[in-house]
């Protein structure tokens, strides 16, 4: 009975997230169905991440085991092959072992939230960026953020439905860097709660148009409480890039 | 009677090309209308360059004369208003010389081409980068890259249907670099004959997959016949980044 890992990207726009819903094509129902159809077996997969309703992945792993054994780019095919026209695609396959679980395993997490920054309207980006028209100031954006970095209680970027135990979580690193119209924000932790890297960034929006300064973040940060905080950033500004696993 | 220049973004997924076309939606035709909504004048603007359909830009430019005088902001609101939901959009707009020609003034016009260099198919990327299976050498579709700069006769990259009057250009700069999966193309030239990035980037396909060596671009250059080189990449891959001005 072979555990296969793959790495799975997915364009957000008209999905209703990772998880299955009773309304609406989930990622993991895309891939559960594309599994059916190529070898009959009715199986669950396991992500490391269940990305909210709009959100994109670049690098989403999952894991998941078949009875029947295959080699791994023939079940990538597979799945790939089932999954037209597609909106979500495996990068990559491999097998794994028994006890590999991509969303207990994970050592390490990275995301992207593009902000366009801009009046006009967006067209090639539609959908794929947050457009922010005011006018950010992305060194006052990056300056706020690194009061969030290191260990801390998150409960005030947490969403109310957040499932985690403990809302303490050790942010990596969260850098503000822009290119032209283009702000991109950066950030990498173990694990993440439910909506913190949206809520940082809606966070950080204000402290880009001046609403909030440092201590404004600072304030959030201590207050413990969801209401403290910005609005959560729209889900389709961002990216699940990568997932880290010791092996 | 003021005169206006404009910079365009399009998204040239499902429209057929700058020109107006008997069938389909163009891009002039969506902003020209765009115009006759606000202020219900019939007027005809001008681009820098007319894409092909698929293609898309980044920085298109365009000029046009409007009896009424208004604010460049306010026409620029107007447009894109009425340009809803925005596959086209007007980024800036500023009152321009009535001797500005947006083709005819232009001294230097930038393209990128998008090559995602992948067994797995597109997801976010999809109509906005060339999907290539085959794994593709970016080091040796550089070097041949090199070959095509300077002045030449540029015939066998050309068009057969090409209205301009000489096939020679010159060509200032074709670079090839890679990150990770994607291969970006960028090239700058004071004017390009019709398909010539497209031949161009389908002739560096080839050296890339190892089916042509340096030698072959070089005859291809010097065949001065279309059938000599290399199939055109598909449009989506294609954008206009920039047009260069001397006012």
């Amino acid at each position: 009975m072979p555990d296969y890992r793959v790495v799975i990207e997915y364009d957000g726009r008209g999905m209703v997230g990772w998880q299955r819903q009773k309304k609406g094509v989930s990622v993991q129902q895309s891939i559960e169905e594309a599994i059916f159809k190529f070898c009959g077996e009715e199986i669950r997969i396991q992500s490391a991440g269940r990305t909210d309703a709009g959100v994109h992945a670049l690098g989403q792993v999952a894991n998941f085991s078949l009875q029947s054994s295959r080699k791994p780019h023939v079940v990538m095919n597979a799945i790939n092959y089932h999954l037209k026209p597609n909106s979500v695609v495996i990068l990559s396959c491999e097998e794994a072992e028994p006890e590999f679980n991509a969303r207990f395993s994970a050592t390490g997490r990275h995301y992207l939230y593009r902000i366009i920054n801009r009046r006009a309207p967006l067209t090639v980006d539609y959908g794929l960026a947050w457009q922010f028209k005011r006018p950010l100031e992305h060194e006052a954006m990056q300056e706020a953020a690194q009061l969030l970095v290191g260990r801390h209680d998150f409960t005030s970027f947490r969403a109310v439905a957040c499932q985690a135990k403990s809302p303490v979580r050790t942010l990596e690193s969260l850098t503000v860097t822009r290119v032209g119209d283009e702000i991109q924000i950066r950030t990498s932790a173990r694990s993440f709660l439910h909506n913190q890297v949206r809520s940082m960034v809606g966070s950080l929006s204000l402290v880009g148009t001046g609403q909030w300064r440092m201590q404004d973040m600072q304030k959030a940060l201590e207050a413990k409480n969801r209401q403290a905080a910005g609005p959560n950033a729209p889900p389709y500004g961002l990216y699940l890039v990568a997932v880290d696993y010791e092996c």
